[in-house]
């Protein structure tokens, strides 16, 4: 019966060794970094030295970034209505959507569709995303920032990129969207932020951009865990809106028996 | 307003920088690895180099088990349905509960909170520790094997542990604790698991048994990742329960029009 | 400061009196029936006596359907991890996507957008929504069923709108586009099913289709809640998927030693 | 093999007909209201008339209450990060912990445990329980408000159950600890209050406690729906906590340099 499979080529047993993706677990502990190990199971192959530290790299860029963002706020609510530590992380990640994160898979999916092996200018294949998104009325996903004229993350890894040797195709082709986007938007900056150049150094590496959400999730939920723990051993449950910062404003007091 | 008062010590501005426990977020990137970051992140401090080495070393130890735990199920059934990454991920961390992983941060509470600076003899404080237990009927968490009369991956973070020099002072605890249990189990074994041993590792690096929870799901959560993308590329939607393996066993046929 | 406004006109206080949607709460406690509360609570507006008992049908229709489907796997499954009863009813919720419920919503956006008040024949406009889909190579959602070559929940739910008077334009054009996708089907059944007679009824009523799938989440909330509290009082925890119902199909076997 | 059977009481197929509780549930279509549909998936059989109204009178009590509470903040900020409707609901539902009606559960358990047939004074009963708590020193959970010496929605509650002509043993033992309490408090109100209320009535109608925060669940969903829906209509995406509203109070600025 189909729906009686369950298979997978994550992990599993082979005779009495538990192996992922072929690898026996307890060679891997002690051999391989977390990072590794992270690439591992998602691509299917062990890095290479300098895919490894670009890795490594990428994942402690989006590993925190305050208090403020909705998914720190999400997990602790959950927490302070006395709930468990995983059930607030999960909150956390339920955050993690299309405009918390969701544009490093959008990004991916872009750059890996269209750089087919074929192009080799990547400035005008630029132009053409840049005009297809206009004609569509739709903000090409991983630019801006509220803050930043240049994100300061971004342009970390991607010097970390250039200095690991990498080639550097999907990092050309991500900064030309942006200047393709700047010269169009009458002075105001469109930086690739640290969403988008997430998305083409994940292309770089070679990991597939279904596992764009799942790098972030991977890479944020540490900071998530420590807010959670935090939240914990440090405030007092039930958190609700102050008095003062919400309102009603629906319709005007009545009553059932106004009704004829 | 004490409801307003959003305070966090993990990260957040200082001037124009972003810092977590105080370093600037771009001096992080491209210095340190992952795992540094998480420990930093957890702990508020970076780890020693065995610290980093062993912490490198746990996590790998629980990245991944197969398609089999209530977690993958849970993650996979989810995306099943028709929703996105984060929302079947956020399943699978939700499945994480007392019985899945729920044994570390329990037999960390009980590590941390026994073995006080003045105790010099972990046998008999295990000795008591059993007892306690026995007297409420109650399994001491982090021990037992469905398949193991010693766990492997346990083995080998412990032999990791020693070679990097740690005290082991809570392993030696939570060894004696196994030993305890298993001259009171007839011959049945109860090795100290893969569990058990990241709550006695957890406790020698110094990170507060209310991290327990968190360090688990962190650990996982690239394996749950793996699956749910698998689950997306390479299966049909909507699985449901195959016919045959499920039936009611309720009330029979009946009918409203029988009750007066 | 924008971010800073709570605004709901749900239900908040007025004076000393707890409102929803302008009524007093306590007004509301013994004078109208749950579903009726419902109807207030999504539309803003009290149902009147026919829209309440076609709203009662049809959140009766959709409360249980056994234990087979991925939402009841996946609420079980998150309980045997040892989590809380309403973790597991979260993670049910989660589980109701797309494939799972989430044709309401898109039938009933559909039906909603097309069916102007202008429009006199349902007809044409189902032969042109039905070419449509068929242009863009998508099923219309709401329609087919695996067992039933017509859903008698369905046939039951129009019955009960008919009698009770409702004018039923959107029904019938739920009914014109199961009679086009029929005749262009190859006597294959592709019946309107609950999800999609659901669709017609909540727009009958003047809901808005934004609520199509809150709908069914309320309506079945209810059974996914009784699943979890059996699995609590009745189950051993932490399910597994058994032995020979799983397989590892990934790489074989092999050593990182390997590598050079 | 054990893990392989899926059984239910609740619903189930019984030859081509789909039963809830044994009932077909084509008959229970338009014969029965939703709370009636409740009540006989949660208790197996379906409820009298006085049992009717006073489940629907209870659910109404419970179904909204305003933005402030953590659910509904913790709902929309899952929205706001760009996610599905019902992932919204599912954050909203795992915020329902312990101190978020929770109360429910952990009171009908010590009513229904304590009230054995053969008890015939509540009042030494009750104040048995609030001895035992003041010994652990715990509060007895149900009881308090931060606005109103008397809940008007318990009293409400309270009037519609003794109308409809409950022997209201679970209440006069609740009303009784309430009154324990307040000769104990000096003075300060300890009200029974609208968890405490639902505790007792559940009680009286012969729900097991266990359903306590589904019962709960179920009854506040349609609030949360309502508070999503509105979020997606009308707010902006990416909810931050404003400026000024938090803070960073962790470590002043330091670098990795600085370690030696």
């Amino acid at each position: 019966m189909a729906e009686m499979e369950w298979k997978t080529a994550v992990a599993g047993q082979i005779g009495a060794e538990t192996v992922i993706r072929g690898y026996p677990l307890t060679e891997l502990i002690g051999s391989v970094s977390f990072a590794e190990a992270i690439f591992l199971v998602l691509k299917g192959e062990t890095p290479t030295e300098r895919e490894k530290k670009l890795l490594e790299a990428t994942l402690v860029a989006v590993i925190e970034h305050g208090i403020a963002p909705p998914s720190i706020v999400a997990a602790r609510m959950v927490l302070s209505g006395g709930n468990s530590i995983n059930s607030a992380v999960a909150a956390g990640a339920l955050t993690l959507g299309d405009f918390h994160g969701g544009a490093i898979e959008m990004l991916a999916k872009i750059l890996q569709e269209s750089l087919t092996p074929d192009v080799d200018n990547v400035r005008s294949l630029a132009k053409r995303i840049v005009h297809e998104f206009k004609e569509k009325n739709q903000r090409v996903p991983g630019f801006g920032h509220k803050l930043y004229k240049r994100d300061p993350r971004a342009l970390k890894l991607i010097q970390i990129a250039r200095d690991l040797g990498f080639k550097g195709k999907y990092i050309d082709f991500a900064l030309a969207i942006q200047d393709e986007l700047e010269a169009d938007s009458k002075g105001k900056p469109l930086p690739l932020n640290v969403d988008g150049v997430t998305a083409a150094i994940m292309s770089e590496m070679g990991i597939h951009w279904r596992n764009g959400t799942g790098l972030f999730i991977i890479g944020r939920i540490p900071g998530v865990v420590a807010h959670v723990v935090e939240e914990k051993m440090r405030e007092k449950p039930f958190r609700r809106l102050p008095e003062g910062s919400h309102k009603y404003d629906g319709k005007p007091i009545r009553h059932l028996t106004e009704k004829k």
